[in-house]
């Protein structure tokens, strides 16, 4: 086995390093959250950084994704080792090229960070409605959960494709894995050449256009031969599974990382099962393990080759024990009967009876439910929620978790559980583009490559993007960190904006006793009595011990204008100790060395400054352990506002959208005309001035129009009900 | 219930004068086969014809699908009575916007001919592959399988589209109901007007986005609420398919013709069944009628709603006697643990069992299997395979049928059974575009619209069209004409042209007994003995009766240059006594006046002259009823070809590429440099001659290709093998 290198990257990056190192050709079109795969990729070929044959990739940029995947099918027919990135709308349109490069049974990676596709909204967060969507093309599919996984499948997919010359879609969870960062052991690269030997890729060259050899292919076929041809491919994908076990098998023995097709986790005599695949499983495999630790008899399937769908391995997975299974989906197809997922294994299950191989003691029971959609939380507590309607006498057929389903009645209740796992848990408030982000993904680095800690950092960013709320996840413990969700119960919030005390339930997730930290443009003898009511109340509840800082006066004087992020970060390593307070900060500065340096030995010592004179600046507070004001948040729209505002349109930029029930958007429109209602911001209320340009045609909609029209006023702020669209 | 009025129209036709009827915008970009829907919309409009409000739809023609897509979308959201047509990639191209136009609930009717995705070839023919690409975006899914029903179905879905909001996807089967031509009952204008109240328009109208009522839709949702959004159109959903039996129920009370969500037909206590949708389920109704009539428990489940898919109504239209299940897919899906409706009649059976609601009184085996592919034949004879195989002790589990599946052995076997229905069965073979199948359409336009017998066209072009072989199967009767393939057993066969005979097994399918028509440059006493040995063979061992007609002199000397349509077509009527000769000579000049009256009185008089002197010119070859001949069919290409090039390559241009297995394609490319081995016909072979425009880079390539040039040699004829792909 290879000795292992460690890094600190998220799931883009750890599936970039994978496709670059054994391609060729790269040809990308950037979609939200895949982006940064390509960009990767760029950046390294612009570099001159060669792959594993020692040529250097080209990294073509087409015009759209369809124009990418031409590109990949030429390039695939010309011989060359190929790859792609994509998500969503951007794999829908790659789904012509899809089925011809399949057809031709073609070896090719797609790596896609699954993504929402949107339907009554547009969404850039992660689900498996666009993979599931491509399910048909003929592409085999290989999912990964983690960011070690999805660079572990990436190679996977590459060793597989070649031994098969069936093409794969690799993915793993947009957002949750694409932007999630975690330490991880490198595939060495004797290991990558091991799993790609020379005969195999000679083969695909082999078979490329050339008009030495020459071939037809992509014909036109009739009703006479059509029907036959397609019928010639079924060898392929009859022993595809199979290669794949293969190379799991191959890549275990070298690396230590053991996959099956379908993995089990839990009880060996279980008798409830989930199955479900992605970043979800991950969150089960937590809930799982708590579960049979506190003495149930439940487990689950990890589904990592969603295709060919091998039904047999999948019975083989589960002990002949189970009863009942739920399966999850992470996608909605309306108008089915059930989810893809759902119906593979119900599929499965019922074959197997049929031809008398059951390996069931009795034959379970298998129902169907749909989570996550567009990164909705999944976690350990939902799971055993999911296991709570297993235990039911009848549980329903088909379910949700996550939401609280009013109108259909389809949501299981669940109740949230607090993480028990050794370790730090913290959760930074920062503004969009103000370096919070950047810092974290700083400390996370420090602390992965530095220590022998586990790290994670996961980024709740708004599609509103810069200048929106971003909140940071971070986990750093000395076991592997399986916990694909937003921290809940954590020891350490940071506040870095004042400002948003008066918005945000920043202290919902503080763990009793924990720290909060808040950046203040007051004292540390003013500040107790500047926090509003609320957040006094939570302070006193939780029994948090409270620490403040000027960061902004802090950065300035060091001459760093607004950038508080290296104070902020200083003052974390300061107080949360997960590293000694001296080589912490030893750890930051040679950190700013390394990402300032480039920009000259000013930047740096400003960095440093602010560094050392964090730590002087930061105050813990003594309160009074008592609510001392009345001064409430203010609220953000006016009491008289209409209900539909009140109960559904201003919950959401409090941060709090994910309690509105599905009722809340029975009126599938979202009413504008709000502007109004809002609380002392708007300087005026934009309208809507049409210039009447021709008389007769136009003139009935001008005089509509003029109806509601109040020339004169201009355009103030946007309503916040109203957000915008640029992705 | 309202007057029927009957006309003759192929599937294209009779979709596209519903869809013109009810819609306001037609956004259109042509793709075979759906292209004439657009093309009979588009040159109604010009032609000022109005909708059923009196005004005239705007059709608009968009640079691709993906622009018709996006037009479409503008429009609804505009408020428009907007449809469109497509089929294949250009229906995948939709697809993003159509998982938008769903998700905002909008009414909206797209009709899909649907035809094979390209995968390992193109093809321009029809099975289910495209639609079955689109089944996952929410969309409605309701299926033709007849002209008829097209007609219907276009209809039921724009009522059921506007009641329920779900936008509906109608497919029929492409080219063959497409382009198959019917003799069908209209629905009239007050129906339709029935279908479509007011005010289920006017609340389409009044979710318009306007100014004057300012909503915000079509935004980006972030996880706290898409979920829950996406959950709130379920009601939607599950009303729909009730919704549409609702316009069924409506539909039968106006005109007599009375669907359900799933029809059963056969054996009220059948205890195996067939379960399938499209034009297929015509083949299988003759064959379970015909096996019921032999006291076999047999029947079928047309499926007309396949989404949204309501188990309940399957399970309900199956009889409880019902113990074996094959479902039949018109689809492949590679890597799929079964067909989609595979699965979702297999998951409708298990959650029935599940819930302790199985109607059946024991539990069903369910079993899949595929046919069909790019218009592939499937016969009643087929469907008798099926249900052989349905009465074997093990079924298997998935198979094929309608080809010989000689390496993964998942193929049926079945036996081709005479159709033994009354009436006239006939097959004339002509070359494209030499007006074949304009007379024979018009042959059934007289007859269908001048008698109450029941019409049936069906066209076999080549995909490489003009110049290639254009074969019509017609069929005239006094019952509705159910058989959805090919004529197998004609009483009349017309071989349009002499060169055919030294190429083709035209008579393959003459019935014992019929007529033979060939279209000869011999007078009636040579023409036997030119007959090349098979032919002859045939005649005498069917006891075919042989006439001849120098038809290019009689339409040269009429002065109609080679146009020998009308010759032939009045040869037809006098020989097959479908209508009294008299009767049809007049029918064939009015028909002639109606078409070519345009042209002016001189061409009327030609062909009027052409149909005079073909009888004259007809004769009844009295022949020695032996065979008199050694002149067999000469060979295609040199008898020293490679084993590959005889075995394969050389079996299509014969019309018997049906007859190859599976095996034939194990070499997925088709070799080349095939010419050298042609017959007779290549007065050179084409050579690729590169210039060598740079020297340092391209050095190596230009040398491995000189290797292979040979200079000089100027490209003669086009390898037959290296067919054209021009869709």
């Amino acid at each position: 086995m290879s000795r292992a290198r460690h890094i600190t990257v998220d799931g883009n990056e750890a599936v970039a390093l994978v496709a670059h190192r054994c391609n060729e050709v790269i040809a990308i079109y950037p979609i939200t959250p895949a982006s940064p795969m390509g960009e990767h990729a760029d950046l390294w070929s612009a570099q001159g950084r060669p792959n594993l044959w020692g040529t250097v990739p080209d990294v073509v940029e087409m015009q759209s994704e369809g124009g990418a995947a031409g590109a990949m099918h030429g390039a695939l027919q010309a011989g060359a080792l190929t790859t792609s990135f994509t998500a969503s709308q951007g794999l829908l349109l790659k789904i012509p090229n899809m089925y011809k490069i399949a057809g031709e049974l073609t070896p090719f990676v797609l790596h896609v960070a699954a993504r929402t596709l949107a339907t009554h909204a547009l969404s850039i967060f992660g689900d498996h409605s666009d993979v599931m969507a491509a399910r048909q093309c003929g592409f085999a599919m290989l999912c990964a959960g983690s960011v070690q996984e999805a660079h572990d499948m990436a190679m996977v997919a590459q060793a597989a494709t070649y031994r098969t010359r069936v093409p794969f879609l690799h993915f793993f969870d947009g957002f949750r894995t694409s932007h999630e960062v975690q330490k991880i052991e490198v595939i060495p690269d004797e290991v990558m050449r091991h799993l790609l030997p020379d005969e195999l890729l000679r083969e695909h060259r082999d078979r490329a256009l050339d008009p030495d050899r020459p071939v037809i292919r992509g014909t036109a076929q009739n009703p006479d031969t059509f029907f036959q041809a397609r019928e010639a491919a079924n060898i392929y994908y009859d022993r595809c599974a199979a290669e794949v076990e293969a190379v799991f098998e191959d890549f275990g023995n070298k690396t230590g990382r053991r996959y099956r097709t379908f993995d089990w986790v839990g009880h060996p005599e279980a008798e409830r099962a989930i199955v479900l695949m992605g970043s979800g499983a991950e969150a089960a495999h937590v809930a799982v393990e708590d579960m049979v630790s506190a003495g149930e008899r439940v487990g689950l399937v990890k589904v990592r080759l969603f295709r060919p769908f091998d039904g047999a391995a999948l019975l083989a997975a589960l002990p002949p024990s189970v009863r009942r299974i739920a399966v999850l989906d992470r996608t909605k197809e309306p108008g089915s009967i059930g989810e893809p997922l759902y119906q593979d294994v119900l599929t499965a299950v019922a074959e197997a009876a049929q031809a008398g191989r059951s390996p069931f003691a009795a034959a379970p029971v298998v129902v169907g439910g749909r989570y996550g959609l567009s990164s909705k939380e999944f976690t350990p507590g939902m799971v055993a929620g999911v296991f709570d309607e297993l235990a039911a006498e009848r549980p329903r057929p088909h379910f949700t978790v996550g939401i609280v389903d009013d109108v259909t009645h389809l949501s299981v209740p669940w109740q949230e559980v607090d993480e028990e796992t050794d370790g730090v848990r913290a959760i930074f408030w920062g503004l969009g583009a103000d370096g919070t982000v950047g810092a974290n993904k700083n400390s996370i680095k420090i602390i992965g490559e530095g220590t022998d800690l586990h790290a994670q950092g996961y980024f709740v960013y708004d599609s509103k993007k810069s200048g929106a709320v971003t909140v940071s996840h971070l986990r750093f413990g000395p076991q592997p960190i399986r916990a694909t969700c937003l921290v809940r119960n954590a020891g350490f919030v940071a506040c870095h904006q004042w400002s948003f005390l008066d918005k945000y339930d920043v202290l919902e997730h503080a763990a009793p006793g924990a720290v909060f930290l808040v950046n203040s443009p007051y004292g540390p003898g003013e500040v107790w009595d500047r926090l509003p009511r609320e957040v006094q109340q939570a302070v006193v509840d939780k029994g948090l011990r409270l620490w403040t800082i000027d960061a902004v006066t802090v950065a300035r004087e060091a001459g760093m204008g607004n950038r508080i992020n290296t104070v902020m970060q200083t003052c974390f390593f300061a107080i949360s100790g997960v590293l000694p307070r001296e080589e912490a900060i030893a750890a930051i500065k040679d950190s700013i060395k390394k990402t300032y340096g480039r920009r000259g030995e000013e930047v740096v010592r400003r960095n440093f400054k602010a560094v050392d004179a964090a730590l002087d600046h930061l105050h813990e507070v003594a309160h009074p352990g008592a609510v001392t004001t009345d001064r409430g948040r203010p609220p953000l729209i006016a009491e008289e506002s209409p209900d539909f505002l009140k109960r559904v349109t201003a919950v959401m930029p409090r941060q709090q959208g994910r309690s509105l029930p599905v009722s809340a958007f029975d009126r599938r429109d979202l009413a504008l005309s709000s502007t109004r209602w809002k609380r002392r911001i708007a300087l005026g209320v934009p309208v809507w001035s049409r210039t009447c340009a021709s008389s007769a045609t136009s003139a009935p909609s001008c005089a509509r129009t003029r109806r509601s029209a109040h020339p004169g006023l201009r355009p103030a702020a946007l309503d916040s009900g109203a957000r915008e669209n640029f992705l």
